[in-house]
């Protein structure tokens, strides 16, 4: 036992105290946590508690030589802190109390304030000249229920298949010539069509069992074994299959789908062009229907106007071609057709040509090619005509009237296509963080002189910032992408058209997202994220195109800008608008909240830590920008100006609209899903990763809110603070929370992440 | 000669006044320009004024009837508008009064608004149903004009190098065989040290002509053949040269320095390790001083210890090893010692074991490796010892008695080459940028539906808004590099470790900013930019590890902020903070500045474009951080807290800090150069590179300027806006001012570039 000034009933709060002024980090609400413990704590004496509520005033905080008395007394009792322990503070101080006096009972009363403060070990470990034993990351969570939450009902799916990628034909390699990497990558294609996943899509006549939502998860899981094979599996199953199914009648389902599914039949996807990649409804491969032969006449008019970029060009059979429709001289839009592209010994057939597009930044285990048409024939079968026919008298015929519609019906079959492009950016994504993650509990740089090891990298706050909010994203989109591939999905929504422009948008921040991740994690891991060998290099190469493909981002945010601005309903290169204006009008009116100064200043953890702020952010910002959108459009109609030139002078502000919808909108299905989380422990963790992200995406557009007056200075800098507080809360966790992601461990193959 | 309501002297003002209006962009300074011109036109009568100024009052603007009036009257001229006039809008006023009246003289107080306005083709040229005749775009400024400024005084050295990078051995290609790729690499440059390239930097005693800021003209340039020759050839004569020439003393040169400079001696750069990429201090190879054998004995103690990442490993013959220097039992600290790895047979000397280091995202044409020491022994005079020396009676001498100040004045030496990374990543994004935006002034995409053309790229708002902006910080950084070399390299520059502190922290914004930049360029050239033929791939790929290397960008602005804090004097990892804290005291007490509302409220153009408010914003940020910073780190070790631990507390401050800094830094380098351009014209255009540099980077951190009352919202909008119209405002010239970075035709092979 021995000497000093502190009664125990003092002496157990002291540890306390010090790491409570020492980050100055304390609120209003957070005083009252410790002011309550201490009113309850009965063991202690008047005198005692007086003295404590003393060092509580935020007026008069403890004189710093009151401070260094502190220190000096935990300093000396030589107590090792144990980072293990369930509660760590709270164990460290009963053994402080234990070195001084005779009795040291442990305190619920301090667990309390160690609990509800969120108090982590790395908020402490270094404050006090006491051995700290280590631990890089905690057991208080489990990885497997977080997997578990994650998968939800997609579990055996997702589980049976993370087994079968344990094959050693997905054992992961560097492959830098792209023919050799394309044959691995096709093998790879067929063993899991071979296994039935190529068909998994399909209605079980066809060989599948119908699910597009486990669909969805597969693909996920593919890019943990390679990208591209992601993407050929995608172009082969998703496109060239899906559009069969989803274009096609069943005469067309009878014919190719089983053959689709389980690779028989290798086709692609024809519909980009060289001149016209994002504008499909401008392409102009023609497509003329030829009453005496009863054939259609498939044609690439001009230089430009080739299929560019195909995937899986060079090893396809046939092809869906989207081209002008011609019948009868008229062109009825956008259609597709299948034609064949080689013989049974892969000879291109007459008329076609095809040519490799070379190597890529990235997946170069996808044959990507151009194709050209010269008067190709095919029968008229081959129109793939469930949303426009022509007839065996050769008219043409559709249920859809409005060619306009027609047109984004049939495009609409790619809105699978676009969840599951996020996805697997969602999955690159988890995989660079996990690696980076991993890397930082191992690595270590730089030291204080007095100590013996150098510091792990997850041990520095700007480390800690830059990996931490990212990995509470990842969960949110998850989340998201989960959930719009189950409304996609159900039959039962009417309105296929706003699931549309809700995945446009999402898409666009999500594949920002992942490339912004991996980047960042490439940085992180310093030069050794540079290594091929290491993953996050390829992964950065090949995720970097998801921001184009399947939709160039800029232009599907301002399609999710339209969105929000018609409610869906109206087309804005039409004469509609007026009408378009007066709906939007009675929806926002006066319902744009006015902001008081107490609500803008607000700074309380409880408030900063509310969904129902982060909500009203979100929704506040949506309608804000659509109402000054419409407002701006609007001045523009009324002078004259025609709405394709009005919509160019707001373009900027469109695409800023597209991305606040869209954050709104992934925020508040996260926020639903986290509701039905049953398991009290795990719906906190994830309600705290929803806290971070949210605050995370506040902070980085507080000049917007600031601007508005929503946020007051105090606010828009509490909100900073809190995302670095929340990012230093986590670190304990960082590690169970990549490995809550499932990757499998076959997968990662990353030396730096063993 | 056709029929409308309007006089003469009316008719040529409304379509300026359309243009005007059709924006709201005007504001009241701008106002007085046009009501300047139209008081000055004395050809106007009393009434005419009186009704243009009528037109003028932003309290009652005219009504929409008005407005569609005007627009009748001037589409109804059926007049051609001719963009590639000297003054298109003016002209073309001109010419619709000539449709409807006898005369129609050219006036000059038209002009004088089209000029003073920054009214410019793109701003109106679909306003009006006429016909445009479009160019991509303008020639009122000369490119060749332009890129003589950025020479400078260096002009022939870079033309002749630019003449030689037209020899085939340059040519362009894919490689994807590192090895094969290595050994292009390899004969290129020895190509070029035969020419005299790899002693430029040198004394001429040495085969020189000791111009190193010719050398980082010539590095900028080499990337634009390509990146991996321009690494190799920085590690061949900058690093392994340069450690020779400014490491070792005159036995050295006489030996060494010759072979260096023209390839006949292949070296390498052996600094850092497996375990310490960044922390050089704490590297573990140990070079001991055998008294005995008067050898120095290289060994690598540990599993990581090894030499990591060491570029030119496989081809070298000797290495510039840094090691701790062990002499009679004491560390003397980090030293280099020249230790031959090969045999003049290429074969590896005995105990050294050399490992490649593989596949990278990048850069595979340099052939990096690991280097292992097992019991080395080199003779004594290999030691580099212009800093610190092994007397003949096996003492150890050096001039600089604390060993912390011989550390970093030895490091010195990588400043150069950071500056030349910087230039390097400079190099890529300005090749991105002229890909993208030639790309864009071709390439078509989506049109109003009665137009024929598709629009251009380039004529998107948010294309203009994506590119100018990064085209504009290109020019700002050129010139601070350029600086910082002149600087550097200024033997009368006293304060070496202030140099090396801003190098620290312009290396770390510039590069971030060379990838930023060509991300959003492959973004921008959608799946074209993919394509490695395209050249942006590679870029990517390459650049990418510059935010690493030549110093971890995160630690390198941890170096910046803590060199803005000590004032350049103190060491923060000793003990005297508290002196440091005094001067900053001293320094800072009450120089900052109070901002009023007015200040912070003032939105009109002359003030927004008036570098004296974008240099108090970057100065009152830079002095503002500090301040607070210092305030918040004297606080903690009042406390008590280590310094240490303190400044792993504030260490997001510091990196916020350090970036402000460099901005701060680089745009006064840039307003002093264009203060210093004779010609009007340019200094002009320089001038408003500037201000949308500067504008756009305060713009990215609006939230912080607006959390400080530094901005009010309607400044910050304000500034949102201005950086958007200065891009539409330069996009007539965007193709000129890529043209102005003076990329050699022969390199820009891309073919979407052509």
């Amino acid at each position: 036992m021995q000497e000093n000034d502190y009664s125990p009933g003092l002496l157990q709060y002291i540890p306390f105290f010090y790491v409570i002024w020492s980050d100055d980090l304390i609120t209003a609400s957070e005083l009252n946590i410790v002011q309550k413990a201490i009113a309850q704590d009965t063991a202690l004496t008047k005198g005692e508690q007086d003295l404590l509520f003393s060092w509580l005033n935020p007026e008069s905080p403890p004189s710093d030589e009151e401070f260094k008395k502190w220190k000096h007394v935990v300093s000396s009792s030589k107590v090792k802190l144990i980072e293990s322990e369930t509660y760590p503070l709270t164990t460290f101080s009963q053994k402080v109390v234990c070195q001084y006096h005779d009795t040291c009972p442990f305190n619920d009363n301090l667990k309390h304030i160690e609990v509800n403060l969120g108090i982590q070990p790395n908020h402490y470990n270094h404050l006090f000249d006491v051995e700290v034993v280590h631990e890089s990351t905690s057991d208080f969570y489990d990885a497997k229920e977080i997997d578990m939450l994650l998968k939800g009902k997609h579990a055996n799916v997702v589980d049976d298949f993370r087994t079968v990628l344990k094959n050693g034909i997905f054992k992961w390699d560097i492959h830098r010539n792209k023919e050799e990497f394309r044959e691995v990558v096709l093998d790879q294609v067929k063993f899991l069509a071979d296994k039935g996943y190529g068909a998994l899509a399909y209605p079980s006549e066809y060989g599948g069992t119908g699910n597009m939502e486990g669909y969805a998860y597969i693909f996920e899981n593919l890019i943990y074994a390679d990208a591209s094979l992601t993407i050929k599996f995608g172009v082969q199953f998703g496109l060239f299959g899906g559009s069969i199914q989803k274009l096609g009648t069943k005469k067309h389902h009878d014919k190719y789908l089983n053959d689709a599914g389980n690779a028989h039949l290798l086709g692609c996807f024809a519909m980009t062009e060289t001149g016209h990649g994002s504008n499909v409804r401008g392409i102009k491969t023609t497509a003329t229907y030829d009453k005496t032969s009863d054939n259609i006449i498939i044609h690439t008019p001009g230089r430009n106007d080739n299929k560019e970029y195909i995937g899986n060009a060079l090893h396809s059979k046939i092809a869906s071609v989207f081209a002008q429709l011609i019948v009868d001289g008229k062109n009825q839009g956008v259609h597709a057709i299948l034609v064949p592209l080689r013989d049974s010994d892969h000879n291109v057939l007459p008329g076609i040509k095809v040519a490799d597009n070379g190597y890529k930044l990235g997946l170069n285990g996808v044959d990507n090619g151009k194709i050209w048409f010269d008067q190709v024939s095919v029968p008229r079968e081959n129109l793939l005509d469930k949303y426009g026919k022509i007839e065996s008298d050769g008219t043409y015929h559709s249920d859809i009237k409005n060619p306009n519609k027609r047109f984004f019906t049939m495009l609409g079959t790619l809105v699978g296509g676009r969840i599951c492009v996020a996805r697997a950016g969602l999955g690159g994504a988890k995989m660079a963080l996990a690696i980076a993650a991993k890397h930082a509990l191992k690595r270590r740089q730089f030291n204080d002189s007095i100590k013996i090891q150098e510091d792990l990298l997850m041990d520095y706050p700007t480390h800690q910032l830059r990996l931490t909010p990212l990995v509470a994203s990842a969960y949110v989109y998850h989340v998201v992408l989960d959930k719009m591939m189950e409304i996609y999905c159900d039959d039962a929504q009417p309105d296929k058209r706003k699931v549309e422009t809700q995945v446009a948008g999402l898409k666009s921040i999500i594949t920002w997202y992942a490339n912004e991740t991996i980047q960042e994690c490439r940085e992180a891991c310093g030069g050794k994220g540079y290594l091929i060998e290491n993953r996050i290099a390829d992964l950065k190469g090949d995720v970097d195109i998801f921001t184009t493909f399947e939709g160039d981002n800029t232009v599907l945010l301002q399609l999710a800008a339209k969105g929000v601005l018609s409610d869906f309903k109206a087309e804005f290169n039409s004469a509609g608008f007026t009408s378009v204006l007066k709906i939007l009008g009675m929806q926002l009116s006066d319902k744009l909240t006015t902001i008081n100064p107490v609500y803008s200043n607000k700074v309380d953890k409880d408030h900063l830590y509310n969904p129902k702020f982060h909500k009203h952010a979100f929704d506040y910002r949506t309608r804000r920008l659509t109402y000054t959108l419409a407002m701006r459009i609007r001045d523009y109609i009324k002078k004259g100006i025609p709405s394709y030139q009005a919509f160019l002078k707001v373009q900027t502000h469109l695409l800023v609209l597209g991305k606040a919808y869209s954050h709104e909108l992934a925020y508040n299905i996260y926020c639903d899903f986290t509701n039905g989380i049953t398991d009290k422990k795990n719906r906190l963790l994830f309600e705290k990763l929803g806290t971070l992200h949210a605050l995370h995406e506040l902070r980085k557009d507080a000049s917007w809110y600031l601007e508005q007056g929503y946020f007051g200075s105090n606010k828009s800098k509490a909100i900073r603070q809190r995302v670095e507080r929340l990012s230093t809360e986590l670190r304990p966790h960082i590690g169970v929370l990549v490995d809550g992601f499932g990757i499998p461990s076959h997968c990662m193959t990353a030396p730096i992440a063993e």
